[in-house]
């Protein structure tokens, strides 16, 4: 951390924010120019916080050097973390392909769609129990009966299963049936959930909030492996901006950036951020060609009946088709589907 | 609602889209132009989807022409609520300031800020117990013992107070404690918390989330109303744009557009919005000129020693140099503080 | 500035950033942590390029400790900036109204409007020439009929006018019949016009961009000063957010900031921010409140028939009534009207 | 368009609203509900004013059924647009790919660029002459001289050229040299910009503003379209949005999008759009699997040494490499490079 004086900080002010800073357990470093001093903190103290430095007399700015983040960071844990998932490892080359309808409408439905996405290729199924509505008057998904459901089409077509959980009551619950815990982005900084089900043993999807920074939802991550759970898989779903076309803005670039800074696997998710079917496909493939471990795609038998989403669901003709031709990009950037 | 035909829907999707809409409970009326045709859903049937209508066959798009939330809405209910608080109604003339520090730190921290705060003429007292911290590492609250600390400079200060509830399973042991259950920004759709505040009979101050829209608000105001609690406090906090020199952008043409739509009181905090106590005088006059029901500030006794969010803190002699500017353009509103 | 080095730089890199940065002509001062080193440079040389530096092989990151504008800065021209207009000074207790039809439609409107507008207490008129619109069909102004127009309307009412200019080649034209030169939003960062206003003598309101910072408005800003025309006025007129309920999100959080940072004078356009005239008066009064020099508002003698931005335009009698209202709240914060 | 009348409309709004919309020339249908009457405008007539009707007594709502866009929309123009580009056309399934440094620095510099880029397949060299940068004291381009050198890198080369025109007046000089006039975000509303290059026979590249939507981009097209150039290619840049850890937001959902709505070939920069060249080549793959027809994208020989956006550049054997891997990329999306 460094602590930038103002021009016309007085010595009694430095020696105090010194003092402030050796009391934390830290060493400092003078830098005093003609102008201004810049104290560096050197060395591992407790915790100090920037703006209580920042409210200090003569003290202009307080500058981190490092991430906020630890155990999600790449220089914390160099090699790719990778989640075993349905025989390959998400994070390898192998790309996952998690796919199913937005929610749990009834057994025909999500047993149809178990069949249809893995023959299609899916690695697992998708499908929501408990759904988080913009509306109260919504469909607000089956809850305990969507879970059965999820459990039976599991069994049906062997196809593990993600499904997201809305409350730090229901992580128990949901753990029991489930093979992928899916935090949602209006979730994403729900810090109460986060800790929940970082002290389970169950992968967890962690979506990206809509109005979360690259290093906010690294910060959420951070909750879940303190709290002991390293099955980690990050995943960008598009991000609020004023361009209203499109449902949100996905923003690819998240994927190099979020592989650079941290180890763990990207998923990226179409169908949310576009909330337009017609869109999906181009996305899907531009998320593989930038480097994404995998995707969370919505397929409905009848978008135009569908519960919840229905504008952003594929049907299972097109989904089969968009498999074949992401195959082809995935071998053009060393990965295999 | 109007569903608009495409240019090129055949005789048979008019049909089918007639046909459904009927289904549902409602009435059509066609309006058959020569370029394309124009259905107006009429009457009162089952809840429509837009999106469903707008995935079958000739349609080009599906325009409400009625806000989503009713009970929130300033047409269900044309006269404002009123909240009573500490002898005041919050939502008449007279101003709510609801004041004290970010969290509660220790006893002296908190009796001292109550009855500084009470002698500026405050009307309640704020001060968290659980904090929803961005990082895992940053101090969490005092938990319970908090409530307790609270409890007890109510008593030593005659002020209410309210604190932050940040998860479902602790709206129970926090209502037993406080006087306004706090939802926070973070928190502004987490809907399973809604749901659980909502099932209470204690006042709520429900914060804007910093990506919400003010449908976006209303909606989750829905939750909270619809499960039947009508004692509901909206909260303008700042959104999330662009510019960054300020933590967030403080949105005051809520205020004005928020009464129109709604007969909630409005309540606004320039202490988040900015992160900067430095604006918040002029943000709170600026407020209280826009129509706002009543502010939330932060006042630490020592920010530069502050747990969490000292930059944004007024000190005790500030925030009564404030109060009396406030006075003067409260009065020149026509409102009394 | 301050360059912090990467914990794997190797003595070379060190030697080498150290050497670029005296060829510049600055010293440094080095800061040798257990971690990483830091090197703070000092004294005045030549401009350096943060990101030239950024690429050099070892370093992390270079971070700026001042601001990179000079003439626009507080620290420069200590004092506030005032600049005379018609008999008050732009900047000082005396606040500005500049009021009228957002474009000069014909010689009756514009006449009629500049005796209402002056009845009711405005010190300036506004009208638009030369009209910046999205799409190429929309009336695009009368052009220098219109500048003829407000000319005769200044005459017969006694007011000065403001009007915008929106290429360089007509800065000239337009400087000939207006008293201020307004440059608009969407060329807040027409570096081409800047320089042209800024080797004018006239008086110069600049506007913020929808999609500027406070600090590219105030580099903008530098643009003009720096080539000798200091008579220049900030505009606050909404930034482009995810909100759309608003035309933009008025961000009055930039009075107080934009009034510490620099001694420029600030107006706020709540017309533009808004475009809805029902939530004008809200906001010019919290405007006012938060401390700024002036208002520009849009009034058009029958907003309905207006050939543009008719939905945000006060109708003459509101205008009255609401500068009624401001001047209270005018007076509650020591300023006049 | 269809006007929403609000449910306490009377007899006589509708009456007014009905005779207004007939004296434009249109046609009107009725849809009286119980509740509220919707009025349909059919036929073609006079340009009619959103929000004139939107201001008159009893209205609630106006709705446009179709895009403010004609001739840029692909309603009007159902076959893609081909711009002859160096032997191929843009728009058709070869891909243009446009390379070379921010700012011509020096005749060695460019040359060594233009040499550089076509040796690895570039379609054409970019390069800036004139140079809008948000400080006043950073390098502006050599502007003449630097055409002059474009065109002798042209020579030396072989490649066409583009290059940024600023201002309305060097829309004749920047065209005498340039083989592609390209405008940039700043000035993506700089309309009498946009008129200008309209008004000339050169190819067109233009880019998104920052804070523009697409339709508003669609809305500047037609600016130039409607002058007479319907040589014109658009640039995706990246948006601007809360997230500042890259400089930009790349908004690659534009590219499916655009092509739905448009006849016009869209081209992707993603150095501008992420300003970090080490994710360049990701979100390069990335444009070409979502379907763009082209790059846009900086090389400089010494980024380290750059005058302008060092950070973002790649070095020549970075685009060789890069240039490899998008051939895998656009043969899997049977596009040719």
């Amino acid at each position: 951390m460094i602590v930038v004086m103002s021009t016309n900080a007085s010595t009694q002010d430095i020696s105090e924010v010194i003092a402030r800073i050796r009391s934390m357990g830290y060493d400092v470093h003078l830098s005093e120019g003609k102008e201004r001093t810049i104290i560096g903190v050197i060395g591992r103290g407790r915790p100090i916080d920037r703006e209580q430095l920042g409210l200090m007399s003569g003290v202009q700015n307080v500058m981190p050097v490092s991430h906020p983040y630890k155990i999600a960071s790449r220089e914390f844990h160099p090699d790719d973390t990778l989640i075993p998932l349905n025989g390959i490892k998400v994070g390898s080359p192998d790309l996952a392909i998690i796919a199913g309808p937005c929610a749990v409408e009834n057994r025909t439905q999500i047993i149809e769609m178990a069949h249809a996405v893995r023959e299609a290729g899916a690695t697992a199924l998708r499908g929501g129990a408990f759904k988080p509505r913009t509306s109260p008057y919504s469909f607000q998904g089956l809850g305990v009966e969507g879970l059965e459901l999820l459990a039976e089409a599991r069994a049906a077509a062997g196809l593990p299963f993600t499904t997201e959980v809305v409350s730090p009551g229901d992580v128990e619950l949901v753990a029991r049936y489930a093979d992928i815990l899916q935090v949602g982005a209006r979730n994403s900084q729900n810090f109460a959930l986060l800790q929940e089900v970082g002290q389970t043993n169950k992968p967890v999807l962690l979506k990206r909030g809509m109005m979360s920074t690259m290093e906010e939802l690294l910060m959420s991550a951070e909750y879940i492996l303190s709290h002991g759970n390293y099955h980690l898989m990050l995943c960008e779903r598009g991000i609020r901006t004023f361009e209203t076309y499109t449902r949100n803005t996905l923003d690819l670039s998240a994927v190099p950036a979020l592989k650079q800074l941290s180890h763990l696997p990207i998923i990226v998710d179409p169908s949310h951020a576009t909330g337009n079917w017609e869109y999906v496909p181009a996305l899907a493939m531009a998320a593989i060609a930038a480097g994404a471990d995998g995707l969370l795609v919505e397929v409905h038998p009848h978008p135009e009946m569908a519960l919840s989403d229905g504008m952003q669901s594929l049907r299972p003709d097109r989904f089969v088709e968009m498999m074949g031709r992401l195959r082809a990009v995935a071998e053009a950037v060393d990965r295999t589907l």
